[in-house]
């Protein structure tokens, strides 16, 4: 087994299932630290800042900070800033999502919120979502803005119920607008390469650790980084069995030998 | 060229553009009640009453009753009842939509209305949507609720807009709950074998009368009702030139002689 030196967590199914703690995940973590092993919690979800996600880590036992923290919010900051550097003026966009989305992008300098004439369109998962919000971003990508959908999740567990996931906010405005997003989140390659880049890793030094085979393996498969799949979260081993198969399997994260 | 007996009418682009009158329109509809032939307005519209719909026309210079006009939103009552005739209880529907939808569908006493457990989620154009109506659709839809869409419209003109119609609606609704919808409306045959059936009418004696290819003419293809197409609406010659040809084509519906 390679001996890796950067470990992109995932959170919900890995680290928590929504309050509950999954003890294994936070004795992994405490294990890599000890033996002074870089990592970076990768999540899908966008609805939190860094310094929630690092706030929300604490009450599961896990003290961190924001610099190992990374979000679809954070990679879409960077890639934008990156894809636009010729940029002149300020980059305007439209946002539906939530604070930390909003956030994210609007307290950098480089952009510019604008309902009328964005250069894109970027929505993540917002519980407010409206019509009206819909009906923005539809004259606008059918003007020109470029659409950028932060994850493509159709659903997210709460509790026992799969609610709307930003994938599915996305499937409306593609229909109404013709157009289709371009994703950044996992499965997506980008936010992979973005959050290698961001530690300086290599691609063979890291490994991606998550329970959801459609997002943190497959993001492993998209960007070439080894993946380890750990069967505490939505992942059945039953209904991958005819899958193109993770580098490593877990019952659960204390089965792992650093 | 047949004696039609029953005009299917379409309203928008047809009879009138927003607010503004089509006048070949009006005058088609006079000539057709001085020549006693009877007509319906099919429209694709659930968001106004059968009254509203009669009103608007009143102000487009149409004098008519609420007998000679036909919705989705009506088609889809009336389906429910057909269909669910042996239903011991009432039918529980949760509704997305309008006052022109939800009250032709609750002011009937065979219908109750049900967040929790409905046994059909009716799905209409409703500027009013949210977050949460659509969190509530999708878990219905995944507890067993069967889904119904009124119409698959993916956008409608609202002046120079094209704004988000009730299909890119259910396309959330569908991504979300991993099940399509059934649809109603044009270009369904449903709503066109109820119109039917409604005024007692053989298809061989009607004729869709319309602006819209990919609704009006549709739905005459796909129930075998001949189609007259007015280019006063948002269908050019050009744009079906390669697809197949309605019955008539006529640039405006001066030139339909009865």
């Amino acid at each position: 087994m390679r001996d890796y030196q950067l470990y992109l967590i995932d959170l919900d199914g890995t680290i928590y299932r929504g309050n509950e703690t999954i003890a294994s995940g936070v004795r992994f973590v405490k294990r890599l630290v000890d033996q002074k092993k870089d990592y970076l919690f990768l999540t899908n979800n966008t609805t939190r800042t860094p310094e929630m996600v690092v706030a929300k880590l604490k009450t599961h036992g896990i003290t961190t900070d924001i610099a190992h923290v990374y979000t679809p919010s954070m990679a879409t900051a960077e890639y934008l800033l990156h894809h636009c550097q010729n940029h002149d003026s300020k980059i305007s966009v439209y946002i539906i999502g939530q604070v930390g989305l909003w956030k994210e992008i609007l307290e950098r300098p480089e952009f510019i919120y604008d309902e009328q004439n964005p250069d894109y369109v970027i929505v993540g998962m917002d519980t407010d979502l409206t019509y009206q919000k819909v009906r923005v971003a539809t004259r606008a990508i059918r003007a020109g803005a470029v659409f950028i959908g932060t994850n493509a999740d159709l659903n997210l567990p709460l509790g026992d119920e799969l609610i709307p996931g930003n994938g599915s906010q996305c499937a409306m405005i593609a229909a109404a607008s013709g157009q289709n997003p371009m994703y950044i989140g996992k499965p997506e390659a980008i936010i992979v390469d973005m959050a290698l880049k961001r530690v300086g890793t290599k691609k063979e030094d890291a490994l991606i650790v998550g329970d959801n085979y459609n997002t943190d393996i497959k993001a492993g498969f998209n960007s070439g980084v080894d993946q380890l799949l750990t069967l505490t979260g939505v992942t059945t081993k039953e209904e991958i069995k005819n899958l193109k198969q993770p580098t490593l399997i877990v019952e659960n994260l204390d089965e792992y030998q650093l």
